[in-house]
């Protein structure tokens, strides 16, 4: 089993272009300028990369464009779950052929109130229908947006009978009792989906966070990690506090729309403001006061947040 | 715009093999029973239909079989909603280049509490997506199964600016009073996703109803549309007593399992018990007992229901 991602994972965010197709210069452009600015790795198509509004072949064309464009497979995490085993194997084949780190997948989000072995059956099916050693599987626990949850019960179940492919799990739950259960799981690999308890799983022995707000401040955030590392607990608390602090800004807004708001004010590329429907994109003077109070309150200098664009980043 | 299929339209069961895959055979059997035992249409892929747990590929794969196996597309309303706009395109592409009368197409459902602007702005990019004039759209209302519903203000909005395009929609609420605000909207076929009221539904010139009890009791449904149709109300309300009956006695267990198993039991095909996970089949003896409930209180002949197979109709 390869060690995971350690640091801070973003779900990059996906950017379109008028037509709404996927904007994958921009796209290409941001992955990297992540991975520079301190991301350990990226999750594409997760919640906060719009990926259930986005289609089956466009995720295989931005990933092959991503590799095109020089970023190490190895540092990608894929999400692939969709409500049906077929569409979620075909995904999951992609990024195993691809040679990614691995792949994030839901329960599948459909019918609800389904049975713990129903759950279970189905990853259990879908491990089979993917048919790859290589596979490395993360579960994805986001009850309060997917609707369906995966109880701590049913993830020790995948992982007792599944080790070495089950490997880990991403919890959006932001219930950090839940956290703390999958923790005691053997063996697993725990990301708690958001910087804010990302001390205590560190405290745990967890690698990291994947988080949304990556997409603009990840830097601060894999510091945290490296002063934690480093030995230097305070100094990683006093940083953390400030990444917790950003969070919550941001997050009383809409993150997704919110985050490319931010994104095109800071880079300048309007394309960054579109999001697809059902999301519906920030309007201008809310993204500024978001910014005013991003600098005011927290003294965030959002042009150093996305830094120097490459050369070649703009279409 | 075509006259909507008036009576009871069936969101047809989807069998699966042993290995999960579909089993074409007994699908396109029992779309032709239903259609000989009364149903003026069918729903192929609808919540009933498991169909978010069924691909894009299977989708197409399985209406081609359809009708190859006589079945008239114009009496075929497939449900086509994902969560995504370009499956969703392909799949309502496919329907209408196959003549399908309609399709169905849920709201984006993984987003939750999205804006109603959003839930408009993905209709109307669908529309312009599908790049279709023979495009028929039947909305999909069922707010507790899939967690995002369809406000009657955004109903109205797509009716009004989208006509003979946005022809109707299947309220799945269970909520009357949603369905008889639906019906107020000018020009709209309205069919409830019960039998429950329908002849509410038919005083309000409705054409009939979408039911998963079709299944099973397509012909006494059927029967209660024809005496409304022929001025025998009294005659209407005594049949719509006991097809309620039957709904409610089936809705008590696992609606989809149950009829699955009953299916099972009525036909001596044991394929009619698989489900694809999230769901988990219903064991043998709870079918065992409901069937014999049907028949003790309610005095049900199951074999009754699905009649004499067609010689054409086992594997």
């Amino acid at each position: 089993m390869s060690s995971p991602l350690r640091g801070v994972v973003a779900p990059i965010l996906t950017p379109f272009n008028p037509d709404l197709t996927i904007a994958t210069d921009l796209f290409v452009a941001h992955a990297r300028r992540l991975l520079r600015g301190g991301c350990a790795g990226l999750a594409p198509f997760g919640t906060t990369g719009e990926a259930l509004s986005v289609g089956i072949a466009e995720r295989r064309a931005t990933l092959d464009a991503m590799l095109a464009g020089g970023i190490d497979p190895g540092r990608l995490i894929p999400g692939t779950g969709l409500t049906d085993l077929p569409g979620t194997a075909e995904l999951c084949r992609d990024a195993v052929d691809r040679g990614c780190a691995g792949v994030m997948v839901l329960p599948p989000f459909y019918y609800k109130a389904v049975p713990d072995d129903g759950l279970y059956g189905y990853y259990a099916r879908l491990i089979d229908w993917v048919g790859r050693d290589g596979l490395r599987l993360y579960l994805y626990h986001i009850p309060q947006v997917a609707g369906v949850g995966l109880p701590v019960e049913v993830v020790a179940r995948l992982a007792a009978d599944f080790p070495g492919i089950v490997v880990g799990i991403k919890d959006s739950s932001g219930d950090w009792a839940n956290t703390a259960a999958l923790f005691a799981i053997e063996g697993l690999i725990v990301y708690p989906g958001s910087e804010l308890p990302l001390l205590d799983a560190l405290d745990l022995g967890g690698p990291g966070c994947i988080s949304a707000t990556a997409n603009l401040n990840a830097g601060a955030i894999a510091e945290v990690v490296r002063r934690f590392d480093a030995g230097d607990r305070a100094g990683a608390a006093a940083l953390h506090a400030a990444a917790g602090a950003f969070r919550r800004l941001v997050q009383d807004y809409g993150p997704i729309p919110a985050q490319k708001g931010l994104l095109a004010l800071a880079t300048g590329e309007e394309r960054w403001t579109i999001v697809r429907p059902p999301l519906v994109a920030q309007p201008g003077d809310a993204t500024r006061a978001l910014a005013g109070r991003l600098k005011n309150e927290l003294g965030v200098d959002l042009a150093a947040l996305v830094g120097a664009e490459e050369p070649a980043a703009t279409a």
